[in-house]
């Protein structure tokens, strides 16, 4: 019988990117722009690499496992500070994932439930600005050449995907919703997200919802544990049997945590020759399996790499 | 306590794209062109809806539910036809989906296990043509006028995503990998694939993969019980503990199904100009939620309505 199609997608690539143990093949030594991604990465060095700052970083502990988030303070300082402030005082332990959207979003918070006074938010903030986009003056947005539907021109700022529009004197730029990105929830008002409520995107990059709601981090590790919760049945996928949501443990920010406890993670850096290098071999793939490169690609394709830093 | 963000992706419309009943929300008499998603369903009639031909329906049965798969003869004709003798032998029946790949694909079939032979294919072919592409001339093209960074052109054809290609003189066209995408996977030689593996997008539209293997149809009703499945944590998705695989009960054709046991289903006509006005309530939201209007919609974003016939 015929192999199962392993090479379908030529996906070992894609493995390694998100997990670089088992990454084995040896590089054969050829020029930057045309090795494979698998071959780039294993040509880095500790300079293309990132530690994220611990005070960036969320760990959303579930019975499943640890999904670890990176926050985004230069695109949303006022919900950075107000979660911080939330997690610090162990405002989601023991709340849940109580909405379930296919294609969508993950969403997880306090529920309101009829009757039940909501948990008190301790020193942080009810209310906060909308902050849906910033000044791109500023900013270090490394930019793709790839055209974009959506923005005028979309890249990446510090290993976020961004969008930028210069096109009104005063450039505006904020975090694009793609897989992995972390919003907080809104009503109707566009100031009504304080931070308590927060959805992560696990379907088609949602881009209609740029500038509409605020962003403020993404995912770095740990999508798998969300992506695959039950879809919620009632309106907007939430769970009209509660037991089907997801419990949280605790969710606490990196710096809170003791050392030995972190969750040791590098981010490629997103503003090198070497990231580029790796776009290009994602925009025209270089092994064999494909017969027609893109010649293109999509700022959401785009998956940055993770790993576990050697030394550890 | 403030509520939890109901309206965070005016999800409601979203929502009522995947299961029209429950919008109850009565339409007001507005315009075609500024109606919601929602109004527009609503102002449908029958003859906006098309009832697909049970010879080109598979129903998965898991124990989880039903996965219903409409199959596109006209982009695949060899592998359809191949796809229906498979059915009708009951080649999958009891075989698995032994992959899923976070934010990729599932995929499902006959997996090749050491030491034990493959399941025979009876009277369906070993071999194929690859079918990446066919002739864009004699086909019914409803384009978008969005742009779209992969290629030329954009839109629908009988409900399904598709893209073409002119610039080479004969014109070109082919499926489009969005979520829900049925293909079948292949080996290193383009014609390797003969439809026994299959498998079904389930992250974001992984594009470079079109013109590179052949898709077969799309998935009509049933994602969330692909979406869900664990990931794997082997190479490419595929799952070290074989336990985690998920059994597939049968795959059959509609048609050799007793009406019966049928799952009534129709698909929104996506050559109206009711479906245009469908798609431009997407691109350009109007409900009050949405502050910033996107102004465009990428292929993939748009999710073709199915609804229980009213009559049944």
């Amino acid at each position: 019988m015929r192999q199962p199609s392993r090479h379908i997608l030529s996906a070992t690539l894609a493995a390694c990117m998100l997990a670089l143990a088992g990454c084995a093949t040896p590089g054969a030594p050829v020029a930057l722009e045309t090795r494979s991604t698998q071959q780039l990465l294993e040509a880095s060095t500790d300079a293309d690499w990132r530690t994220p700052d611990p005070a960036n970083l969320l760990y959303m502990d579930l019975d499943g496992g640890r999904v670890v988030i990176e926050l985004a303070p230069a695109f949303a300082p006022e919900h950075v500070a107000n979660i911080r402030t939330l997690a610090r005082g162990g405002f989601w332990d023991g709340l849940s994932l109580y909405r379930s959207q296919d294609n969508f979003v993950v969403q997880f918070g306090d529920i309101t439930e009829e009757g039940v006074p909501g948990r008190p938010i301790g020193s942080a903030r009810a209310s906060l600005p909308a902050e849906f986009d910033r000044a791109a003056a500023d900013l270090a947005f490394h930019a793709l050449p790839d055209a974009d539907g959506w923005a005028a021109r979309v890249g990446f700022v510090d290993g976020f995907p961004a969008a930028r529009d210069d096109r009104r004197g005063n450039g505006r730029a904020w975090l694009a919703h793609c897989y992995g990105t972390l919003g907080a929830g809104r009503d109707m008002a566009p100031d009504s997200s304080n931070g308590t409520e927060l959805y992560v995107v696990t379907g088609q990059s949602p881009r209609q919802l740029d500038r509409n709601i605020t962003t403020v981090g993404r995912v770095l590790q740990g999508m798998e544990l969300l992506s695959v919760l039950p879809r919620g049945t009632g309106p907007l996928g939430f769970y009209e049997d509660p037991s089907l949501r997801t419990p949280i443990r605790r969710i606490r920010l990196a710096s809170d945590v003791p050392v030995g406890e972190r969750t040791p993670l590098q981010v490629l850096r997103t503003d090198t020759p070497l990231f580029d290098a790796v776009v290009e071999s994602r925009r025209n793939r270089r092994d064999d399996w494909y017969v027609q490169p893109a010649g293109h690609i999509d700022l959401c394709n785009i998956s940055v790499p993770v790993r576990t830093p050697p030394s550890s």
